[in-house]
């Protein structure tokens, strides 16, 4: 059972995230807040960490004066994320 | 993105045990353990919140003097189980 389960992707949340910078060249922070349905402060916790592993990047602008702090997936990050939906994919397989 | 992800199943192991024991019976501890390739403790931790959510049961009986502790998933944890599994499908074909 050695398949390539990754910690980083153990949340629906992360699992979330990744699909939507997947499908995006990139997303702000306050949309991916509202699509996800997630408060600020677990949105934000989640989204270091990918940072950390370096699954995505953040890019801090303004808009005017306004902050704005977009997210992309990294080469490394999708790749991962991959990996990891192909053994989800495999364990649901087993099930059928 | 209201699909019925359960936290209760947030981690591979907690997924392995779940498809191990929906393809089976039941399932003693060590044989678990040696099939999942994690720690006691890390194990009990997993069983005992899967437990507590009522997805699996737990039989302790004697084989000979030798305790033996066999798990089964039990009605509710199989569909608990089997909508995660669609929720994580239906994410992993958004991706192709």
């Amino acid at each position: 059972m050695l398949e390539q389960f990754n910690k980083a992707f153990e949340s629906r949340i992360r699992l979330q995230i990744m699909s939507v910078l997947a499908a995006n060249e990139s997303y702000d922070f306050s949309s991916l807040k509202d699509l996800l349905e997630v408060t600020d402060g677990n949105l934000a916790s989640h989204l270091k960490a990918l940072e950390k592993e370096e699954y995505i990047s953040v890019n801090k602008s303004f808009i005017g004066r306004k902050p704005n702090t977009r997210y992309e997936a990294t080469q490394r990050g999708l790749e991962a994320f991959k990996k990891h939906l192909e053994s989800l994919e495999k364990l649901i397989k087993q099930q059928k």
